[in-house]
């Protein structure tokens, strides 16, 4: 079974490697790194870089699609003739499209979300619904039809469960769970807008603004 | 502030990139990813490779080091002369040292753990009292002085967390925790041997060894 996780210059690491680490425990997955050509693709860090295994051509039609999200760079993806074309194409064919954080825009700049409830990262989730899409602020995964939109970051390793449990069952999504120990204990409960402060919200939208992941534009 | 993140052949993505995250969001930190020499580093998805930005030399005397782990290499990297060095002369000087995974055993072979209380992933726990170490195999995060080990895999963003508290305060934790929306909601509960059934333990072992994680030696 194919799995291509998409790279693109200035994605987030962890929103294309969360799920990756799930998929790669569980083993018997294909999973391809790809970008225009393989070699290396610049994260949001500025100096780290994840290396793309293979070109978009060599895994036009994977079993499953998976679509990261930037800190600083999503305009740019949702208007990359390449990447679009890309997504597309791959839809067509998946039997799971899947997104993390502000990817999940990326789906609906490829008219992928029109009509289907789906959730992003909180601070660009007024963006979602621009396209058509239907935001689901309060869900940490959405499943529609064959498509799984994740909220931020971090939200694709519960995403990547979910995935693993529709294609092999839940024993296998629970024995890569155990296999990348995944008995989350955050030592804060302010991972969502819900329960974190005012004051926090407001320093960490600030913060994104000043990154550059929350364009005036979408606010 | 200098954090050092150590590569090498065969590590596991997420060990590193999970609390590269935290910091990145939090922002103001020199994130170094460091191996041997500048340049792609494969991980144990076989294909997936992480760019180190600097060379061991470019960052021996970091503030902050991490140590992730490896499902197939650990070994290997406790016998690696040149890690140990690295790590022995970082730690001299840091003000936290930590481990992911089973980066907690190159923290034991370096000789860092001796009579610390400590955690790892727990297919390889038994291996931490061989060193010295103090096993906590139902603490998610062992902090013992200026040592922080996480258990496995996914463990190194809670830790990261804990990190980030320690040296910027709970809010500046709080602000970006929400910046990755960590707010973990784990469809099934199997992500630590005490809820999950034995055969899912069973299973999850199998799929370890399978890939080298676990040598007959350190069981």
């Amino acid at each position: 079974m194919l799995v291509a996780i998409l790279l693109y210059p200035g994605l987030t690491a962890l929103d294309a490697i969360g799920p990756h680490e799930v998929l790669n425990t569980a083993g018997g997955f294909d999973i391809r790194f790809v970008w225009k050509r393989p070699g290396p693709v610049l994260t949001d860090h500025g100096g780290l870089t994840l290396g793309a295994t293979h070109a978009l051509a060599d895994a036009a039609r994977p079993d499953v699609l998976i679509v990261p999200g930037s800190s600083a760079n999503t305009g740019h993806a949702m208007r990359d003739a390449a990447i679009l074309a890309y997504v597309r194409e791959a839809h067509a064919h998946t039997r799971f499209t899947t997104s993390v954080c502000s990817g999940a825009l990326v789906l609906a700049a490829a008219g992928l979300l029109r009509d289907h409830p789906a959730t992003t990262h909180w601070a660009v989730m007024s963006a979602l619904a621009r396209h058509g899409a239907l935001p689901r602020p309060d869900e940490r995964v959405v499943r529609s039809g064959k498509i799984l939109t994740a909220a931020g970051v971090s939200a694709g390793i519960d995403m990547a469960l979910d995935l693993l449990a529709a294609l092999r069952g839940e024993e296998a999504a629970r024995i890569a769970q155990l296999g990348i120990e995944y008995d989350p204990r955050p030592p804060f409960d302010a991972g969502h807008l819900s329960r974190a402060s005012a004051a926090t919200h407001a320093a960490s939208l600030a913060m994104l603004r000043q990154r550059g992941a929350v364009p005036v534009a979408w606010e």
